[in-house]
């Protein structure tokens, strides 16, 4: 996605070869501009794919999930990180490795929420090792849903996840992907 | 807001006396339609404000934060819970109290995001003892950045927090505002 790409390159911050900060305008402070155009090429990419559910994890794909969403008229349901006393004893739940912090922490799911009768698009804005994406794919399973799509924002596509999720089946479509980066600029996949 | 009163009084789950479960539509699972009015009339609400950025604090509000800043046309922000690696040090921070964790925990937002020359509308989903609107209140304070408006969905009419922040003449919108709820239903305040 051209006009994603370009942002990244123009307002991204490269910390040395494997952090990119994208918080001035996609996970801190969101460009609802942008964000729109995000939810219209996901509905572009995976419209035929009979999506009844947008799922995402909290917190930062909600905004993604809740944009793509409304493109395609479905409710958007977040799974939410560890501790919840309200959530209820009924939900999915799965262990993800975070490798920022190098700890594990649960997500969980209403199964009121997510049945067999649903086509799922997975949507998150960061794709790396995959370790939440495989987290919301269990999810998926767990409640015999069926996976429609899986769409990320930004993919860093020196890092295992996407090719290994890829190699799988799933129809992972990634709106930039980045080869590689440094201070000295990003070099985009295909681009 | 009589669409979000029927909802509630439809879809919402009161567990007790205390306790209102909305989670069907506003946030766990997200009825995008219902978000896009929401956004609608937080727009009507505060649209002479001269509003320059709309912020919440994750997870919950984010959707909501997203579909006013649509409207409004402005960027959101959404301030962080604790842990934040990447954050960066240049933060404004304030401790909230969960009441319904009895513990503290800290919100921060990056002061790039906000500054003295916006005029920020603050939105969350519910409003009940004001812990987490107070800490919005603090970070707004402390960027010297002006309050143009506070627009909650749900406001527990029983607890304290609405008529505390009203009092300091913090001009306060609550689309729905619960005057007491039981298991047999719920009264609306002016419904």
């Amino acid at each position: 996605m051209k006009l994603l790409e370009e942002r990244i390159a123009k307002d991204g911050r490269v910390i040395g070869t494997e952090i990119l900060k994208v918080d001035s305008f996609l996970n801190h402070q969101i460009d609802v501009n942008l964000l729109d155009e995000i939810g219209k090429e996901l509905f572009r990419l995976f419209k035929d794919r009979h999506i009844t559910k947008v799922i995402t994890i909290e917190a930062s794909g909600i905004a993604i999930a809740v944009s793509a969403a409304r493109y395609f008229n479905v409710p958007c349901v977040f799974a939410k990180k560890a501790r919840s006393l309200n959530i209820g004893k009924d939900v999915y739940r799965s262990k993800v490795h975070s490798f920022t912090y190098d700890n594990d922490y649960d997500i969980t799911m209403s199964q009121s929420y997510l049945n067999s009768d649903d086509t799922v698009l997975i949507v998150d804005d960061f794709l790396a090792n995959g370790a939440a994406l495989k987290g919301m794919i269990s999810i998926c399973e767990q409640a015999s849903a069926s996976i429609g799509g899986i769409g990320i924002c930004i993919e860093k596509g020196f890092q295992p996840g996407g090719d290994e999720i890829r190699s799988k089946g799933y129809p992972l479509e990634s709106l930039a992907i980045i080869e590689s980066m440094s201070e000295e600029g990003i070099v985009f996949r295909n681009a």
